[in-house]
């Protein structure tokens, strides 16, 4: 492998290698990407391959443009999706340095079930408040006009202008889900974006259980919600070693 | 083992040993055939024989009119059955080479609960567009009369006359729920009639998570069923590496 | 050990070793014991010991009368109720040889659940249907004396109740619900009586998710019922090997 | 590390490893502490360690002010509500020796999902009376004032104030859920602590899908309850090896 980017496939590899791991998705049904911020470029899954298959230096490098850096395989067929994504996330830092460096998407169960019904996820307990302090939104379903110029850019369009309607700050709620389809989550690293799919989909598994429980279940007090937020990710945060 | 079928058999081990390895069945409750169109004969499962004890070699080889080609066990109860859908997938085929060479049953829990609700499977996702572009079909419950006559080649019989009176073509479609019973599912080869089974398992999984959060939910817009279809099975097809 | 129960505390040792392999109970929730007819003793888990550091060693063998023939360590609390019963398949066997030399209890969840909701588990598919042809019974709470005097004792009598006032079968039907309790089941043998254990528990499973999906289901047309009982149990059965 | 708490820190490091083991907890959500009696002190998790990342050497000893004994990490953020806790069995204990010497804190799904209900866990079958003849009681949500004091050891007197409240005895029902958050469970050491934690998920498993098959079920009959706890808890406790 090339050692331009050798750095980049790695990190991304490893955190694809979570996907099954941690159970998110059987098959090839997920893919994670590294981003590589200065160079401009990010590093994929090639599109099909199962992960029991996958080595390191089957990544494929696409820059911000969408041409192919460096790899001999097709990158994800969701490649369009990340790019839009990270041309936001370099958007949002200005001339600063982009907060997000990985993006995952799976086809984790519980998730996808929230995104099959077109349901935001509400934060119905202090798991969720440790992640995000909002309900976790969901997309409307993509136009037929938008499906018919390039589904997969449109579906990295559709989540920005999520987040932008529902004014939202994607480096605030890392995660959200596209209406009919499944999750997508992002992060400082690619590992995080795969700890955020985790999470999601936890989340949306303790959701499902509590609706079953209480169809009519109210969100947690706003108060402990900010607390929970606040403990890990406010200014005066104190949960875990630094 | 006769050199005759080795191959054959190998592959059609290869696929059943996938049941327990997803979580398809446990013990003995499922089976894999492989399909040697030339020469008109299938290996499949030997009867109750559990998973871990199964040995290549102990696969039995069986031809189109139901007589043992090879073989000292017993073949699977079911084997009637992947018979009669061999002959229909000869038949659609006409002089050419039947596009099917395997066919997976299993009593995997969610598909088995559709199939015991009597209940087809509507495409809520792009989980489940990506394999087949509308419902997944289920059965009637077969009648007394059949049921007297051969169950299992009866069995084989509802499945083609499902497909037949729905209008569906199971060469789009490559799975079905037997009423009451449970699924069969079938591929270009033996391992992707397996990976039809565990994806049958994770949409019904899906649908089922779905239907609790939404009972009612509709089908998701036609225009993103087309869309997943036609990138991943369309003449523009673009996903993988082919 | 002394070589005189050797057999039986071996076999017995690893039915109980498939109660965790098989995710039937966690920690000591569940034994099983292994019945020798002819000299009128079995063998059984001890109370409270994990399956991690059990010992085929450390089964405890007890006869009919509820004395210890053979260890040192206290016999699972549930002796009692694994007594009661074996004397009554010695009552059914007449003269001859016992059908059952096993016995199981667990506290596999779908299980409970439904002995919980003290409900039976009406046949709604053939996975069902292929071990056995009626709903699985659930009995009635014990009376406040019953508990009184000897309550696992009472277990077991309540049990042979159960199919007495039903009118079933204990060897047709080789499993019931405990209201309130849990699962016991058995069979020709040790590991018979586990399978059991473990079909019931995904015979459960199916059925919850299917009333989940159908909560008006009907139970499967008994001509289904009655092919799928035969081919596995009927004079003319042929699954299998034998 | 220092040979002063190298028992208490290898005990409590033990339990903690327990928490991934039995799937209570993904990534570093639960915490497990050991306490030592006579001389004041606990030894507990570091905040946002990983489990396969934790050695022995790691946890963190606090003492009953709250003030570190021994470690170079910071200790979990729930470190207060384990202090709170611990000042409590020590008040219960009077001069005597405390009951209790490990505490246990998961975000395991099904108890969370109850806690972010709202719902107290009824006394549904024997895997429950097995272990507290009670309901598995549940808090209020804490009030904004307390959140804004301090909201960990907050959490500790809402737990001791909850036991107050519903005059149950903390030493008779080792768990409890923290509304909108999750569940704490203790025990006689730390070991005990996490298999309270794993019991209470399984009966809140078990409790969710009897709920499910029965909206309108009612608890256990008194006289069931008191049998199965006195078997194991009362003075002629006859369950196990002791």
């Amino acid at each position: 492998m090339a050692a331009e980017f050798k750095t980049l496939k790695e990190e991304a590899w490893e955190a694809n290698m979570e996907i099954p791991k941690r159970g998110l998705a059987i098959y090839t049904w997920g893919n994670v990407s590294a981003f590589d911020a200065p160079r401009g470029v990010f590093a994929i899954k090639p599109s099909g391959v199962p992960y029991d298959k996958l080595k390191a230096e089957d990544l494929v490098v696409v820059d911000l443009d969408g041409k192919i850096a460096e790899g001999k395989l097709n990158p994800s067929s969701d490649t369009e999706t990340h790019r839009v994504l990270y041309l936001e996330f370099v958007r949002l830092a200005k001339s600063g340095e982009p907060a997000v460096k990985g993006i995952t998407h799976t086809h984790s169960p519980y998730a996808v079930a929230f995104a099959q019904a077109k349901l935001p996820v509400p934060v119905y307990g202090t798991t969720h408040a440790d992640h995000g302090a909002e309900e976790i939104p969901c997309t409307e379903f993509m136009s037929e006009e938008a499906v018919r110029n390039n589904y997969e850019l449109e579906t990295g369009r559709l989540i920005v202008e999520t987040f932008t309607k529902q004014k939202k700050n994607p480096l605030h709620m890392p995660m959200i889900l596209v209406a009919g389809h499944g999750p997508f989550t992002w992060g400082k690293n690619p590992a995080q974006s795969v700890y955020h799919a985790a999470v999601l989909e936890e989340v949306c598994k303790m959701a499902y259980f509590t609706l079953a429980l209480k169809p009519d279940v109210k969100p947690l007090p706003e108060h402990i919600i900010r607390k929970h937020w606040e403990r890990k990710h406010g200014p005066n945060a104190y949960y875990g070693q630094s």
